[in-house]
């Protein structure tokens, strides 16, 4: 089993999904109490946390109110002159300069930005006490190091807590689990290096005073893959521009308003809604029999899953770090800098604002077999690259219908992008464009009148939707997202 | 001086350009015997051409007619049981199987593709005789072996001879120079490697004796880059994505095949053919004072500059060749496998086959801005990027006015792009999308309603003009273009 978890500490259950079962670990404040004790017998009495940018405040506020009442001590490094020092302070953390929180801790959860970790990896790396632990929340900096041939340090341990959200909604779930019970962002940690048989469980304490109410294992190396590959693909890239093509096409005749209902707001709107409360196998059986879906879909499947393919080749390479990485260094690191310029976004400006914003529609054959369709071949290529269940499920449904989608409903896809990453924002711009252009190619093509009814049959039967379910039931009690 | 010539046999010109002059050689069919001598001077006795694809046939039918009553051998190298054996026994060339070929040449031209480079060339180093030549018309290979860290082998001379056009074209010429003076394709020549003082002759004789009546220096390193980066550019990828931005404009209120006609039939015939008779200055003198086209020409300089330092970036860091290399390895190479497909296509077969073609149109103002505009950015980063003039003139204007633009103007772009090597389609497929949405932004964001007289100035007053005038006196006497 590829992600069979050992530790003599934490609860483990079986995730029944097809295939193999999968492990995850389960969280929850009940377990507060053996999360610390894990961390006492690792010796972990002082956490750094790096940086103050999204995870940072959300990650260490909880870590502070979870080890109330305790010893182990929280303190965040930034660096000297940061303009985040007296936000730190404002919250009641303690704060100092990074190198030496670096040094002093036995935990060090970094939290800077991708390329900030990439620009200080060995400034870093020097200053980690020998025998303590480094902690990543992605797994952008191995690949970076792979690419440049590099390492992590010999005596280090090297773990991932990675939430499934944002950090403002890591934070507010966590103070709506005081009250709540199973609120929490869930997390997948991951053991790249382990020099004392602690790394597990240093990991999974972590997690679970974060509050996680369940956590998932995976390697970095899967995270940053199925992570970066995600964003490329079906939770920002695919979206973008397959609504700029649906749209193009459909304004020809019709008003533009009405058809942005029926596109951009569908799919971030009444679809993410369906596919998040019944999956998506009930959008297969809403439209059972219905051609327009069919069609839709299996163009959308087909023309898109050879790029889905190159960018899961682009990712895995390492191609698109280094992109990134060169981006960074560019006088205009964003090209193009806005991304909210075409007709269509002024006219979804409008209708955002308006009584009549579609948000209460029923759910698109046409619309839904596209987003549906991409959807399917996102999974396919990441089971093909024997991702888990977990993971598949997690980058390719549940943080697009329950975290995404429903910012991008209420705020625009350009604003939801732009307060992503870099590296988010970076892949956007890179593959939106690409996508449009397969779409347009999967609208226009004649050869496309036609559907393969195989494909239909095996994508209505997919494993996905069973594994879907049994993730579903680990989910949130509460909405992920933030207004 | 970058790019100093150093030879005793051949005569060396200088090529008055701003900032330092570049040198050339002058080459023509009175240079062949000096040529010959140089060749047996550096006991060349025989050649093989290695490959019958595009460049092949044209350079080895060429060496043969030049070569003809001297005793040295052109043989071809091919895969045993190559369906090309015949087609090379047909045209008169002896051809044995490539790797015998390879092992018992003096001088080595490896004109495979790629791809092919890439998977083979260990074994085609080690079938080379020491002290021999190898000669490549391409620098795709150096990145690659940049890349995965490999090197050529000490004991070669590495060399480069890269005609400036298509295969048929380089053949076609040659034919014509037997009757029309200056007819050939020029060609730029590198010394990778130079392990016995005689390389940089082999490679000037080898480009006199292929037809190149002017031959400029150049690295592999830069030829790869400029090359790579310029399809990806104003040469295919930019034109794909600039008029299917162009088109959706325009036909929200015009007719289409109006548009097409000002737009895609405008860039590849009139506009083309001014730039290529007058340079892109009478396009600014056409346009003096003329508000539209100096607000496109500094919407697109501008939103397409970032992008163009981003495509340069991912072509020289060696991303892009990594991503063709991996590509190759791909069930579906290209994606999507067909660019025809959207509306404006249609229409534009249609306008192709009818009397009123749009070819003896007036250049439009606006499209003019747009691809000038592009063209004017390509230029800029490659000159920020140290290349010679010669290279920066033939690889953002010649190329395109001269030999590509024609083709497409003739058959349709879709027809070019995939007449190209196969890096060049990926290319195309990549970053036409990128330059669609870049245009859209400047066509859209009414932050472009004013222009910034101080660019358009810069550019008006541009360098690149009198470069492209020194160069333009070195073009060949006849059309480049195939029917």
């Amino acid at each position: 089993m590829k992600n069979k978890i050992k530790s003599s500490i934490f609860d483990i259950k079986d995730l029944v999904v097809p295939g193999e079962n999968e492990q995850i670990v389960v969280g929850g404040r009940d377990k507060f109490e053996i999360a610390i004790e894990a961390l006492k017998k690792a010796n972990i009495k002082k956490i750094g946390v790096i940086g103050w940018g999204s995870q940072g405040p959300a990650q260490s506020q909880n870590l502070k109110d979870s080890l109330d009442n305790t010893d182990i001590e929280v303190t965040i490094g930034l660096r000297k002159g940061s303009s985040s020092w007296d936000k730190v302070e404002e919250v009641g953390l303690k704060v100092d300069e990074m190198y030496k929180v670096l040094s002093e801790s036995d935990l060090n959860i970094l939290l800077i930005s991708d390329a900030a970790q990439a620009d200080n990896y060995k400034e870093i790396f020097k200053n980690l006490k020998s025998g303590s632990t480094l902690g990543l929340s992605h797994g952008f900096l191995l690949g970076h190091l792979q690419n440049v041939g590099d390492k992590f340090p010999d005596d280090i341990n090297i773990i991932g807590v990675c939430p499934k959200g944002m950090g403002p909604s890591v934070r507010r779930l966590y103070e709506q689990g005081k009250e709540v019970n199973g609120a929490g962002i869930n997390s997948s940690f991951a053991v790249e290096k382990d020099i004392d048989g602690k790394a597990t469980d240093i990991a999974l304490a972590w997690s679970i005073l974060i509050g996680s109410p369940y956590i998932f294992k995976t390697t970095l190396e899967d995270e940053f893959k199925s992570d970066i590959y995600g964003e490329r693909s079906i939770l920002l890239g695919a979206v973008h521009g397959m609504v700029e093509a649906l749209y193009q096409k459909r304004t020809v005749e019709e008003d533009e308003k009405d058809v942005y209902r029926e596109t951009v707001v569908n799919i971030t709107g009444p679809i993410s809604r369906k596919i998040s409360k019944e999956g998506i196998e009930s959008i297969f059986k809403e439209f059972e029999g219905n051609d327009v879906f069919y069609k839709s879909l299996n163009a959308s499947y087909k023309e898109c899953y050879p790029l889905l393919e190159e960018i899961y080749d682009e990712v895995s390479s390492g191609n698109e770090i280094r992109g990134v990485i060169l981006a960074g260094r560019r006088k205009q690191i964003f090209v193009p800098e806005l991304i909210d310029k075409t007709p269509m976004w002024r006219v979804g400006e409008v209708v955002r604002k308006s009584k009549d914003n579609g948000d209460n529609y029923e759910i698109v054959a046409e619309t839904s077999g596209f987003y549906v369709g991409v959807m399917m071949a996102q999974i396919d290529v990441l089971k093909k690259n024997k991702h888990s269940w977990s993971e598949i499920v997690n980058e390719s449904i549940i943080e697009a219908v329950d975290s995404l989608n429903p910012y991008m409903h209420a705020r625009g896809i350009d604003y939801m992008v732009d307060n992503c990453s870099r590296t988010a924002r970076l892949g956007s711009r890179k593959w939106g464009p690409r996508f449009r252009a397969c779409i347009e190619v999967a609208i226009y093509d004649v050869k496309y009148d036609e559907f393969d009814i195989e494909l239909i049959d095996r994508l209505r039967n997919h494993d996905v939707h069973s594994a879907l379910k049994s993730c579903g039931e680990l989910r949130p009690s509460v909405d992920i997202f933030v207004e």
